[in-house]
């Protein structure tokens, strides 16, 4: 019988870069199929909607508890992002070191992949409903992963009561940060047009970079709140410029610029998107607006206070309720029961020589257990 | 005996795109050696000047007059700017259609070295000392072209007392306009370095595309002077941005922009360069100017007035002395002596269907052939 190091050596041990398929869904499908678990694997996404995405794989387990008990998920991904250069040891060859587990996926997050299956290991089936939701684009487009998952959970009529998603949210030492939300995210493209002409006789143009500035100055002006209770200050930085003029004497005759705003839950995109073409407009552009994820708030209340209870328990320290951080899936999943992210320690997260202590795959383990408990008993 | 119209097809018929050299001079070299003048013929630039600028051709001719006589000296280009597509004839098969002869170089500005050729024949040598300053790369990067005819006249001790360069600076119709002067010109190239970082965390990142919208906000706001009794105001134009960041969630850690400045002269290149670099210093970023040309002014006097009174005899309207429009080579001539421009009719300069009116080559032989005996007599 593995334990949660040696199920996240399996997972780790199966080469997974965005958007994983195949094998590694193999290994967690061998894990959970012994413990009870009817596992539906799906792949979604055939590369023709618009970009060069690949297939994606997708992976819904469940184990049915008892007539009316609650259902609690699990929530993650398989895919992990390119390992890059100068690893110590090979990125897709788990090593253990001293007290450290090397790997890509290590902490993000095929370890708490293997914490969930040894927690589900430990919740007895009469306890109630648990399930997997684990996907194979994250830390991609995402256009069919988690949201796929969703659409097959509807399908199939599971509606869990409340989803815990594994992503590495702990900072120094295990548990002590969890996420109850996450900002959202939106990104415009800026354009201003104007008449190309000869720098000397600037009458005969009409210069667009101009505007495009006093745009820009304003944006960049903006206080888009004070932040919130949970949530930081709304933000937008400007994130590319584009003239693409090579001729020295030529007026040119467009100009672009690209903002990418990160909002809490005071805005939305559509709110922001709309703010930011009036702004746009009134300089003489035209702004395009794509949103990749509304803001998710889980409040504190019952769900985190059964995961806080579950941390002092075994590592004797609270966890601080943040909403700091990039986008995840939770910005999906919080359209099917309320969510909250907690996991291993991010310090090495994306980077190389990406590592987990042992020790906390095995106290997450137990975390991981005492919160799938509560929440069924709850 | 070719008159103006003939030796201008001549010229046209040697494709000359910049830089100019061989068949083009070859043609000039044998109109002017039966009228009497030494030709001097020189190639300078090998390429190794850090563009890819191929080789230059140029010409220096020279009829020396009675000794103490004055020295007066036509000036102008062989090299033409690529015809580019959609010409009705082709561009360097010149054609007599109706009033107009049509080939690319025939208002800039072979025409007007044809009518330089034609009035040098009408002018006695006994008048005094003509010659003609020839270069092939005027539209290009000009680093070999009048600048090295400078040199080797220097060398050679030769000093025109006036110099008249042929560029159409007539509007609507020869004889409108001449430039007394052009605005100086210099691009300046602007930087601000911050540090790369996620758009999830701005507080780890420093975003140098603000600070680059403040300092270009300042720029843009600047009023450089309000204009001279003979110059326009000098202008400020902002031709490029460039950050080139692909990632949209990824504050980019430079930012740079380019600057355009036509200025009179109340300011210099080192006065301007110096302006706009305190400005980027201000905003935490750095300038790096090239100054591609200083203003000149000949103010009205007696090189004008002969140029009047010429083309008055003529045409029966005065020319009204102006500065607008681009650099020209007499950048470079005003250091040798009081340079003055007069030329055909710019309409289709730089165009298709490039055409000259064939009554208007006779008739600005005629001017030239005035202005050479007035300024030997002057
Ligand atoms: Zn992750
Ligand atoms: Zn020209």
């Amino acid at each position: 019988m593995s334990d949660a190091i040696e199920i996240a050596e399996k997972l780790i041990a199966a080469p997974s870069v965005t958007p994983a398929t195949g094998l590694v869904f193999d290994v967690l499908e061998e894990m959970l199929a012994p413990l009870g678990f009817e596992v539906h694997r799906m792949t979604r996404g055939d590369g023709t909607t618009g970009s060069d995405e690949a297939p994606v794989e997708n992976l819904f387990a469940i184990r049915q508890g008892p007539a009316g008990s609650k259902h609690f998920a699990f929530a993650g991904h398989l895919d992990v992002v390119p390992p890059g250069n100068g690893w110590t040891s090979a990125p897709f060859a788990p090593e253990r070191c001293g007290d450290l587990l090397y790997g890509r996926g290590a902490v993000d997050m095929k370890g708490a992949i293997a914490c969930m299956v040894e927690a589900a290991r430990h919740v007895p089936q009469d306890a109630g409903t648990i399930s997997f939701i684990i996907t194979g684009d994250e830390e991609g487009p995402a256009l069919h992963g988690t949201r796929a998952l969703i659409d097959f959970m509807r399908a199939e009529g599971h509606q869990p009561d409340l989803c815990l998603v594994g992503e590495p949210t702990s900072v120094n030492r295990l548990g002590d940060m969890m996420k109850i939300g996450r900002r959202g995210s939106v990104n415009i493209w800026l354009e201003v047009a104007g008449v190309q002409g000869h720098v000397a006789y600037p009458h005969l143009a009409d210069n667009p970079v101009p505007k495009l500035v006093a745009m820009l100055a304003e944006l960049d002006a903006l206080v888009l709140d004070e932040g919130t209770d949970w949530f930081q200050p709304s933000n937008l930085e400007i994130t590319d410029l584009e003239v693409g003029n090579p001729a020295h004497n030529v007026i040119p005759e467009k100009a672009k610029a690209r903002l990418s705003i990160r909002f809490n839950d005071r805005h939305s995109g559509a709110s922001l998107s709309e703010l930011v073409a009036a702004i746009a407009r009134k300089h003489g552009g035209s702004a395009l607006p794509i949103v990749s994820g509304e803001p998710f708030l889980t409040p504190p209340g019952t769900f985190s206070q059964i995961i806080a209870d579950a941390v002092l328990a075994e590592t004797g320290i609270i966890p601080e309720p943040s909403t700091t951080g990039g986008t995840s899936d939770a910005r999906f999943l919080r359209s099917v029961c309320p969510v909250i992210e907690f996991g291993l320690c991010n310090a090495t997260m994306h980077k190389r020589d990406e590592a987990v202590a042992m020790a906390d795959l095995e106290t997450l383990s137990r975390i991981y257990a005492r919160i799938a408990q509560a929440a069924l008993d709850s």
